[in-house]
């Protein structure tokens, strides 16, 4: 069976600037502790398992197919590895599950094969996620990559975009699953096309772009209350773009009903997850709790700085 | 006893651009069917009675000495008066209730007295609307006035403000009164303590102020479709702002699952009334129907162009 090789991936969360960040706009994101775990030895398998929070699935498709470049990178044959993935954080929910399963497979090949570099890793990523998502922003990959808070923009001449490390204080976040997830390039693309019809959409984009600079200030500043009100402003900003749902807008409520410092959704929106920000320990708790009675699924995070 | 006069006011709703308006720039409002009837004969009384369609109360304070004063410019005495004025919208619930009974009461002097003008009811009703608001937006009295739909925009060196009708399709409008109504002066104070905190916030203005631009180019062209999907984009700016609240975003839910082509809070929010736009008969008793279930206080009003 051979020694088995572990690699780890970092999920991630949007905390401002979504959407905007297609035009141009900075955001901010973060890599989270939990994210996905790949496990790998050489042996023999038909099949590659990738465990995750609801359940469980033999890859097949575009994630077999990610699997496969990706091992390739490193001189590996899927089918002559024994392995599997766990997911840490739930699959197309806007929490980067798919960039995490890529670094977390690429790093454990890696170390199992002895060969490439951090650049074949990044390499191995961007070909996964091209595959999962076409043109991706690449925040997913900066997150699953490095962790931490960062600020991202897009180079407009289509170069690589910039990725700026902020530093952050202590963030105790609470992040449920409150709808399926609905397509990130369908909501992309929803939001484009009320571009295309309504000219104020640019000054909204405006105005997101600047709560991500103001929300990534307050980060530096150690200022939560700050960046907990800059989250309800992005909300609202959201919320006028035509991206939160009914179940979005109640977790908002519930979690401000129970203290917390902001709320938004996170992501593309139209389902999926939103994110609260809890000023304290007991806080988060009653946050967390408003939500599972709620029947949501729950995460918590806390990132130290 | 001698002949009554009788003399009506306009409410108005403000239907793009509140709280971006007081920091210049444009909003669009409109004057309603339904305000204010005054009805006033010689004669002598110790009071003057005010109904309102939640009860009816004897003038006193601010509201007596500004119905005095009214009358005093008709060469008229309030003691030699029998009278009283009907409002048929709520009081202070955005609906310009307060510049509706000024301008019912102004008419109905001038009527009975024979004397002044429209420029002396002008006068008399903006005398009553600095005794009731401090320096108030005007937006009220125009629509007291002249009814219909406006764009009205503040002169930033404080001159008088640019009022431009707006010819505007037949407009479908249900009003609820979700919540007791915030102070306007504190909401303002609120919004602007926040432009203090966050710079960011100016960007949220100018959006605001592109989408009543683009609202009234909407009513313009007749494109009631356009008209609500930018009344939700508003809706979604005003809760950036922070003066949505749960009751408000409750009612925006209850009118989108009912079919209405745009909601949103009238007036400084914080609690009041929201105002929902049915693209044809039906959905507007529909959308009025399911406020009515939660117990608010209903209005609807058919706008002819």
């Amino acid at each position: 069976m051979g020694e088995a090789a572990e690699g780890r991936g970092r999920g991630k969360l949007i905390l401002f600037g979504e959407h905007a960040v297609v035009h141009g706009y900075a955001a901010v994101a973060c890599g989270l502790p939990l994210g996905a775990v790949a496990c790998v030895r050489r042996g023999h398998s038909e099949s590659f398992r990738v465990d995750h929070p609801a359940g469980s699935f033999e890859a097949e498709g575009k994630v077999l197919e990610a699997a496969r470049g990706i091992v390739a990178r490193f001189g590996l044959r899927l089918e002559e590895l024994d392995g599997f993935v766990r997911l840490e954080v739930p699959v197309g929910a806007g929490m980067g599950s798919s960039a995490a399963l890529a670094v977390a497979l690429a790093r454990a090949a890696q170390k199992l094969s002895g060969r490439g570099d951090a650049q074949t890793v990044e390499e191995a990523v961007s070909f996964a996620e091209g595959l999962f998502h076409g043109k991706a922003s690449g925040i997913d990959q900066s997150a699953a990559l490095g962790g931490g808070v960062f600020a991202f923009k897009r180079d407009g001449a289509g170069g690589p975009p910039t990725i700026e490390p902020v530093r952050a204080p202590t963030l105790r976040l609470v992040v449920a699953q409150v709808a399926p997830s609905a397509s990130t390039a369908e909501m992309v693309a929803s939001v484009s096309a009320l571009a295309e019809r309504r000219s104020s959409t640019a000054a909204i984009f405006e105005a997101i772009g600047q709560v991500a600079t103001e929300g990534r200030q307050a980060l530096e500043a150690g200022d939560l209350q700050a960046v907990g009100e800059l989250m309800n402003i992005n909300q609202g900003l959201l919320a006028a773009l035509g991206v939160s749902i009914p179940a979005i807008d109640e977790a908002c409520r519930l979690a401000r009903d129970a203290g917390a410092s902001g709320v938004k959704l996170t992501g593309a929106g139209g389902g999926g997850c939103v994110v609260a920000l809890g000023p304290d320990e007991a806080t988060t708790r009653a946050i967390q709790e408003g939500w599972e009675v709620r029947g949501w699924p729950v995460y918590t995070f806390t990132l130290e700085s």
